[in-house]
């Protein structure tokens, strides 16, 4: 059996989310069926990151069991998209080293929100970006972006109904930039809670348009409550961008 | 009553094109639906550019008479907004003199055709990219393109079943330029064959795709013959970029 890892990229909007579910359609659901059909009988998928409904990805890591020897690693990505809807791409392939697995090996996931503040959203963009119908101050933003980088209990930015456990994570990357008029942020962490990009992003945004800034923001992140936190950001807007892992895994 | 004109934006998916047609979703059919729940009575949208099911418009031009005194006209964009579906939006409006109208005062119309050349396509571009999986000689597609420029009979590039009359038109800009990975035909005329545009671009990437250039490409144009053409390309790679007006009707 060899390993095959393969980055992906999905348009979010008509799946479930990553994860197989009751009923509905998931990406890690036609992966496993798209490669069913190319293997003959079933092959388990793992993904770095547990996308929610209407999350995109464009670097998305996948990994499987293969025991298909004719197609080298890098060719199994044209191999697995003419086995895939147009809505999820393989972008790469590759063998991986033996015990290489998708979620358990990365070391760090990298997520972009993409919010626009012109005054009308290009039709085009309508399933990809978060729209504000106002200017942004970048500046205030930026400040509030930079309370969240470091190891901190992320309780206030969690969903209500997730699972027990430690809510402190480490996040080494927390920054807006401007492109245009797009505002973009852009956070790495080993680990996420769930929904914690969209409800950092949701708070951020909810902060600013009631004039606060930091002072605001310290305070929802130290009171350790949902409840004290702004409105969960659409899902829209939100791309899993990339997942790194160590070089000794052939990140 | 006054005149309106709207420059639009849409998504052409999940349209039938821009006319009203006995079945099915068209762009007018959205436009005049909202404006008769904003005027309370029914109105008569034209557009500048009749687009095909499938094909986009990032500025397409339409005017309509509107009774409604208390909107100032820069301010109907967010009115219309308000009664069209996010794949619709008026990305501009104003008041235009009396006697404007969006098709018989237009002068000249620009398309934009994109190609993308990758060995994937992204999915989140797959509704708005035409995909050939293969590099493609620019030099060629220009020295192509070049020979469109200009007053021709067009006949091989028209559809079958078009309607008769000339077809001889004027295309004043015809070029081939690279973006990346994707490679962008734009076509400038004061009017259009119908599947024109298309037609063209079909056309050319199927002599360069069977090792032809200018000489293929000039016989095509001269057989006056829409079967010694090549196949349509598909509509999701066209968009009506921009319509020009005289300066004394306000372009």
């Amino acid at each position: 059996m060899r390993v095959i890892r393969a980055t992906l990229a999905y348009d979010g909007t008509d799946f479930v989310g990553w994860q197989v579910q009751a009923a509905g359609r998931s990406v890690q659901g036609v992966l496993q069926e798209g490669l069913e059909r190319m293997h003959g009988h079933p092959v388990r998928v793992v993904g770095a990151g547990r996308t929610d409904s209407g999350v995109h990805a464009t670097g998305q890591v996948a990994s499987f069991l293969s025991d298909i020897d004719s197609i080298p690693g890098p060719r199994f990505r044209d191999a697995m998209n003419a086995y895939l809807p147009h809505d999820v791409r393989a972008l790469e392939s590759a063998e991986a080293p033996p015990g290489f697995h998708a979620r358990r090996s990365a070391t760090m996931r990298v997520y972009r929100y993409y919010t626009v503040t012109a005054p009308v959203l290009m039709p085009h963009l309508r399933r990809h970006r978060h729209w504000v119908r106002r200017n942004l101050d970048l500046e205030r933003l930026r400040a509030m972006a930079g309370l969240i980088a470091g190891e901190h209990d992320f309780t206030s930015f969690t969903a209500e109904g997730a699972a027990s456990g430690s809510r402190v994570r480490t996040v080494m990357d927390s920054r807006f930039d401007a492109e245009g008029d797009t505002v973009v942020y852009t956070i790495a962490a080993g680990s996420f809670l769930w929904k914690m990009v969209r409800n950092i992003v949701g708070t951020v945004l909810w902060i600013e348009e009631n004039g606060g800034g930091p002072a605001e923001m310290a305070a929802v992140l130290d009171a350790h409550s949902r409840s004290a936190a702004g409105p969960t950001a659409p899902a829209r807007g939100l791309f899993l961008e990339k997942v790194l892992y160590d070089e000794t895994l052939g990140s």
